[in-house]
């Protein structure tokens, strides 16, 4: 079997075209894809073209690939037509198991083995979606956020019966493409960014049930304290940067114990020596060789840069 | 008892110079203050310079108010002479209750009744803090995230025994001179924006210790996911400009039942009309009048912008 090189890919069959499967239309549209569709709903093609009139002067102004044009999509009648000679397929049917089940058994029976086919499912495994599939080595999990024209993330996952080297064609290929893939290393339900999500969401929940905040108060209180690092440095580097010298040890050591006070409805692990080495070890690795002052330094900036963006009125 | 007004403030007094409070006293100084600075500790002046000299260009950059100096702070060898004549204090001392009890008694003792003086205290109730004090009913908590002199967010919150005339003040302190204080309701544990954060931190505190991820897969995770879009949207309203025409009405309906999947380790209320109202009606007084079009088209220019400024160096 002689698959495609990842960056050599010129086309992608998608199956889907709502809001995620247009979304990531819009997004191989501007990097340089022809894009054939396929979509059940009647008014598909229409709803699409909505969105694309709305997004593409977005996409623009994010920079387009040589050659990139909002006009080199098809839809097509059937599946089958769409995925044939397809080297990718991006699934994006709705969230339910059965249907995932059918969906990639109908994809998998129509397209050559050598095909990748990727689905976007927000928290379902791929060894409960490739049971039927003739071919599950090639089935892969690519999840994206919304929008995905926008969002650079996409979570990479194969199932069981999926071959290792599927899932690193994907991770190459989304990198060729413009996206931040990132490779999860078991099926985690809810993979990783939607389990932190959800964690934020559901203390959220308690408290606007409890009536300790406000949905206003809890908005106000993310994207003007939190969210603004959170867009600069994930949790872990957040911390590190905040422990002067020593960075997450010292951290560690400082507010350790404040892992047992009720600052949210979460119990929190115990903080074994194992803990703390691989947190420590985690940040020493992003970091990759540069200080903590130096860290500090760009985050301070690119700080000033987003808060001097989001005063003034949406550019 | 007359309080001057919380706009015609001319000098702040600053008990604790570290991270927090130096990074107040640079707050203050850029919005053109003057401070009068205690710290106990004998290399203190020596470690705010140090700090000053880092952080004021990016004060610079961000706008300085007019007539704003770094040199106008003045360290003094008491804590009385500090406060003695200050008609607001922000009190930064380390965050241990029995501390933070001595700390603002000796406060409390030494300045004039209708002086307002405020803890950034990070978690701590200042019903529990303010036992010692005569005059408890101007004791407000005032908690900064860190930096303090590049993150706007205050949490403001009294205790018991302090007079909601002094939280408004507080409030409105904060708000004349730059930043963006959120008031709540209740004196919860870990305030607001600590608990979601910690929310998130304890269920990635789990994924790395049952090896479901590590911390650089999950800072990548967030900071080209989610985390993008909590700079500009809170979770409240990220899901009301993902739910089409009705907004969070429609996500609620969707995705209730993922409500009970394994997706974090934390249980999620149950969803009760009552709590579906509360979310609903409080994105629809976030959004102002503002239709979900216009905001998403917002959000994605600012998306846009962020987007652009962090893919290339650090300005």
């Amino acid at each position: 079997m002689s698959r495609i090189k990842p960056e050599q890919v010129k086309r992608i069959a998608l199956v889907g075209t709502g809001v995620i499967g247009g979304g990531w239309a819009l997004h191989f549209l501007a990097r340089g894809l022809d894009v054939l569709a396929y979509d059940p709903h009647p008014d598909a093609e229409r709803r699409f073209t909505h969105m694309r009139d709305y997004a593409w002067p977005s996409l623009e102004k994010l920079g387009l690939a040589p050659g990139a044009s909002p006009q080199r999509i098809h839809f097509v009648a059937r599946l089958e037509e769409a995925v044939a000679e397809a080297p990718v397929i991006q699934e994006n049917s709705p969230e339910a198991l059965q249907s995932k089940i059918e969906v990639l058994a109908r994809i998998d029976a129509a397209t050559k083995p050598e095909a990748v086919v990727l689905s976007s499912t927000s928290g379902l495994r791929m060894t409960d979606m490739q049971v039927k599939c003739e071919h599950p080595e090639r089935t892969v999990v690519g999840h994206p956020f919304n929008p995905p024209y926008l969002i650079p993330l996409v979570e990479v996952v194969g199932g069981e019966r999926t071959a290792p080297e599927a899932v690193d064609w994907a991770v190459e290929f989304y990198r060729a493409f413009g996206k931040r893939p990132v490779k999860l290393d078991s099926e985690v339900p809810g993979f990783i960014a939607t389990r932190l999500q959800e964690a934020l969401w559901r203390e959220m929940l308690h408290m606007v049930n409890a009536g300790e905040a406000t949905v206003e108060q809890i908005d106000e209180a993310i994207t003007s304290g939190p969210g603004l690092r959170w867009a600069i440095t994930g949790p872990g580097m957040n911390y590190h940067l905040a422990g002067g010298e020593r960075g997450m040890a010292h951290v560690l050591e400082q507010f350790g114990p404040s892992l047992k006070w009720p600052w949210t409805r979460l119990e929190a692990p115990e903080l074994t020596p194992e803990l703390r080495d691989k947190l420590i070890r985690g940040c020493e690795a992003e970091s990759a060789g540069r200080s903590i002052p130096d860290m500090i330094k760009a985050r301070d900036a690119y700080l000033i840069g987003i808060l001097r963006l989001l005063r003034a009125p949406p550019p």
